[in-house]
Parts: structure tokens; sequence; C-alpha cells
């Protein structure tokens, strides 16, 4: 218990309540003149920068949470790879949420924001964004950084920024690379379409074959899970109605895993029959023979990104939501690269 | 602010200290009468069970931590796997920290716990079991559940339990299957012998070629890191020196995943030429080519059994330290089963 000047005494000081200070000495969005008053109170009285500064600090947690869809995804992993040091330096603790990619579960974590049992959140993706989740983002009393897809036009004043990658040029950079070694029956493995990642690469793979002038088909688009056994059942079906097919797109590495188990399995040849290539590029890509050539969404530079934003907010306060855009790259490997042809080359 | 009867009239009446009080009320060692007569102050001020509960719930952080040393290898997100939704069900959130393996670092966690920031710690594993270590664990104002070696004489009233393996036993069943399928030049490697981990495998290796009448040669051992890339330069090393090794026993799968990149570059047939087996049996031994046979040191069961006997100490109250062993069992996969062989018959 400091002496001197308190909260209270601020406030009685700035004529603004209790709550209000308490935002503004936690960084919270305020109004302007609010904040101008505050700090003025506090100055007059005393309430030097450093008092301020051991005040603030008794009210943090010094801990972020960070909610993944999936903890047996490695993408997640890549992500907490190089969040947890960035944020173990910054002094903080790192909280983990398993969602299971369950609307209710991201909801039970934006709204547990309200208790502020965490500084700041770090979640990855949300299942849809629906008014239920802006509501909780806006409510909630610590910055958010969500990773994945948030609209455009989120609410005044809500502490949340965004990093997303560019999974339709993800898309186009695999679709491109296999038109390029010959390929046109172009398959595509997808995720469930009620996801935000899911319809997205539902339409950046209608985009990409009309760019390069190829027919949709939808016999050649199977919708699962994002898991390796789901991709291994589209596989199955694809490939029973379509045998002639001679590439999988998948919409993440663990569902292109199991179209690998299921070709493996049929004795087609990778990629002498059918050429594959996942998405995600994570350390599985290497693992698998052949080797898995993957589209890179950048998870650890979505990673490093959000962090960067978050203990941006908490280290100089309120400022204008950002976006950072992390660009996609191919990583092409052996399932996409016939024995004595570069990897570019015609087939 | 509940009315009624608190810890200071508790204390009073029972004539003990407020800090006693709070010992008992939180479940922490106390001696046996103290206890006694805590609880009968506490029934006699009408201290009900569900407001001592209430007052209990007060002191809670529901917050428990697991160290572990990479974050980057499978064993421990199957770990986490199975401890997040088991605490998550208890009301507990989780939080990790990656200690890189550093014994500076796990003392630094475990210190960190006399500031009770969570209500208990699982911790994996302990590099090292150093006088520092035992006597962080003893001044720890939490339960720890270490999930691998400890000392057998812990000190009196440490909040300690044990959740090992057994991994000697896991690397003779590794090393009677390989001499099954008729190898006799078992190459080993191994990670730091300074390490628990490293240290147990090494004398497991020696014991197991004695009990199976193979002389111990060290030109067959190669001592490195326990990741992939380390893997690969012993791997180099030892077939350099050894070519005619014909076998080759690793102490975890991402030096196994090292091992089998070599081989393939040297195009060695995989389990033609050299037998391949590794140990922690990750989700990555199913992802390789040819798959991975390995150990399996439950690590989900070691998981679970961790998560458990924390949950136990925090919802039981004290008891005596407990141990949980989980056995050790061998997955036989490609690596080691030549086409047309029995797992287990000869060559």
């Amino acid at each position: 218990m400091t002496e001197g000047p308190t909260i209270t005494t601020i406030a009685q000081r700035a004529g603004v309540s209790i709550a209000s200070v308490s935002r503004v000495l936690n960084g919270l969005p305020t109004r302007e003149d609010t904040v101008r008053r505050v700090m003025r109170a506090a100055d007059e009285l005393g309430y030097v920068p450093n008092s301020v500064a051991r005040s603030l600090r008794n009210r943090r947690t010094d801990q972020i949470a960070f909610a993944m869809a999936d903890i047996g995804n490695p993408v997640y992993v890549a992500m907490v790879r190089e969040i947890q040091p960035l944020l173990k330096e910054a002094g903080y603790r790192l909280l983990i949420h398993s969602t299971d990619g369950q609307a209710e579960d991201e909801l039970g974590v934006l709204r547990g924001l309200r208790e502020r049992y965490v500084d700041g959140l770090i979640i990855s993706p949300l299942r849809g964004v629906t008014e239920e989740h802006v509501e909780a983002i806006v409510a909630a009393r610590a910055p958010v950084v969500v990773i994945g897809s948030l609209p455009e036009d989120m609410p005044e004043g809500a502490l949340v920024d965004n990093v997303r990658t560019d999974s339709r040029t993800g898309v186009r950079l695999a679709l491109e690379h296999l038109h390029a070694i010959g390929r046109r029956r172009i398959g595509f493995l997808n995720g469930p379409l009620d996801t935000v990642p899911g319809a997205a690469r539902a339409a950046a793979y209608r985009e990409a074959l009309e760019a390069l002038g190829l027919p949709y088909d939808e016999d050649l688009v199977e919708v699962g899970d994002f898991y390796r056994d789901s991709g291994a059942r589209a596989a199955r079906a694809l490939l029973s109605r379509v045998p002639g097919v001679d590439a999988l797109m998948c919409a993440n590495d663990l569902i292109a895993l199991g179209a690998l188990d299921v070709l493996r399995e049929q004795g087609r040849d990778v990629p002498g029959d059918v050429a594959v290539v996942g998405m995600d590029d994570t350390d599985l890509a290497s693992v698998t023979w052949p080797t898995l050539t993957s589209v890179s969404l950048g998870s650890a530079e979505r990673g490093r990104a959000a962090a960067g934003l978050l203990l941006d907010r908490l280290q100089n306060g309120p400022r204008e939501p950002r976006v950072a855009v992390v660009r996609p790259s191919l990583t092409i490997r052996g399932s996409t690269t016939l024995p004595g042809t570069s990897p570019g080359g015609a087939r």
C-alpha cells in the first residue's frame, strides 16, 4: 500500500471516474481529454512517472495467452516456438489454450479477457468471425492479436491487431508450379468450408484454375477436416472418383500426409503419377518421403509479428489497430520434383 | 469480502499463526496437530467446508505451469496434448515454459514457485538433479511433478511427485529386436552424457549388449545432441568409422531422423543394409519413410499421470510423495522390418 496519491485521489482531482483513471493508467483507450485530465491531476498530485509506472506494474499480470486451434498441428507449435522466447525476453509468461477450432471455446477465451487474467491475447485462428466474436473482442480488457481473418470494419476502440497471410496467393503459387510441371487434372483436398481458412482456400483454388485457363471441376474437389486421417479419406474418395487425377493440392500438410499414405498404399508414384503439394510448410514436410512441396504461410513470421504487435501495444499504450501481412512462398521438395527435371521445368 | 470467520479469527481461536492456517487451508504440509487444531477452530467458528473451499479458492491462481526442455520436440507436444484438456476440465489454465534443457532456466522456473504464480508445476525433464534443483523444489510454495529422474531421497516435506519411465528396459527391448532380426553390429547414437536421459541410455545400451552376449565397442558409439542435425552428424561420423554397422539405435526420434537422412544420402537401404530404431515413438515415426521403429516411453501416459498426481495433491491436500512408472514398449515399423519377414523373425 503506497503512501501519497492514489487512483481515488487522482479520480477526485480529475473529476473523472476511478474506472477512467484505471483505464488511463492501464493504457486502455480513453477519450483524449480524459487522458489529459488524468495525467494533469496525477502530475499535480506528484504522482510522478515512476510511481505511475509502479501502479501500472501492480495491475500487470505479466502473462500473455496464446489460443490455438489444435496443439497437434505443427503450425501452432512453430508459432509458439517464436512467440515464447520473445515474450520471455519482455518479461511475460506464456499461457496456452487449445480451442479445438470450436467457436464456443474461442468465445470462452475472448470473454475470459474481461477478468484480465492476462495482459494480452494472441489467438489463431477464429473459426469464423461472428458478431459474438467481435463483441467479445470489443469488451476485452486486454489487447488481442488475431492471426487469421478479421473484419475490416472492427468497431472503434477495439484493442485488436491482425496478422494475416495471403493464402490465395499461396494456392496460386502452388497451382502455377503444378501447371509448370505439366499437371492439368489438379485435385483439391480442402478443410471445412465453414472455417475462414477453408472458405478462403476454396475460393483461391477456383481463382487460380481460372487464371491458368483450367476448367473448374467439382469432381476434383473433396472437403474434409484439417487432419491426416480425414485427408486420407478425402484422397481415397477423390482418387476413386477421378482415377486420372495427376496432382493433389492439399489445404494443409496434415491432409497431404493422409494423401501420401493413400497414394503409397495404392502403389501410385509420387510425383510420377500424382504430384502432391501441402500447405503450411511444417516440420513434417521435410520428414515425409518423398519430401513434401508445401506452401509456406510463414507460421514463424506470423508468430513473431503477432508477439511484436502485442508487445508494442503493451509497451507504448493505445494506438490505432494495425494489420501485418506475411507473404506466402512455395517450398519445392520431392513430391513435385521428378528426378532429372528442374523444379520449374516442364514434365 | 465474506462475513463471518476469517483466517485471522481461526488463527486466534486455534492459537496458531495466520501462516499456519493459510498453509492448512492451502493444503500445504503442516504438523499433524496444527492441522487438527486449525480444522477444529474452523469448525467451531462455523467455517463450514464450502466457505473453507471458497477461502481456499480465493487464494488459488487456477493456473498450472508445464516446463519442457524443447517445444520443438514432439515428445513434449504429446505431453501437453494430454495435460491441457485434463487441467482445463479441472478448471486450471496451462502456462508453458521452454527451458531449452538449460539447468539455469529450470532453476528459474522452480525458484519462481516461491511467488506462487501458479498452483502447481509439471517439469520435464531436469537436465541434472543438482543440490540447487532439490533446494528449489523444497522451497517451492506449490506442488511439483517431475517427469524424469529425481533422487530417491528427497527431503521431508518436499511437495514433489515423480513420473518416470524405464528407458533401460526400452533400450533393451530395441536391442533384443535388432538382435532377433540378425543384427550384430549395432551402433548407438546418443544425446549428451551430462543429461539424465543421455546417461541412462548409455548405461542401458551397454547392459543390453552384455545381456545379448554382444561385445561393447566404443567405436560403435557416437554422442551428440538430441536434435535432427546433430543426429545426422553423429550418423555420418559413425558410418565412416565403422562402415559395416548393420543397425543404429538412436536415443530419440529426432536423432533417428538425422540418421535416416544420412543413410538415404549414402544410398544405404533401410532396413536392408542398416536397421534404425528411434526412441519416444513420436508422431514423426509414422511420417518418415520407411516408417520408424521406435521405443515408446509413453509420453501421453506420462503426461496424463503427471496431471493426475498434481490434481490429486491440489484437490486432496498433503500426502507422501508418489512415483508413477510408465512401462516402455517397442512399436515395430518399416525401419526394422524387411519385406517378407515377420518383425520378430530371423533375417
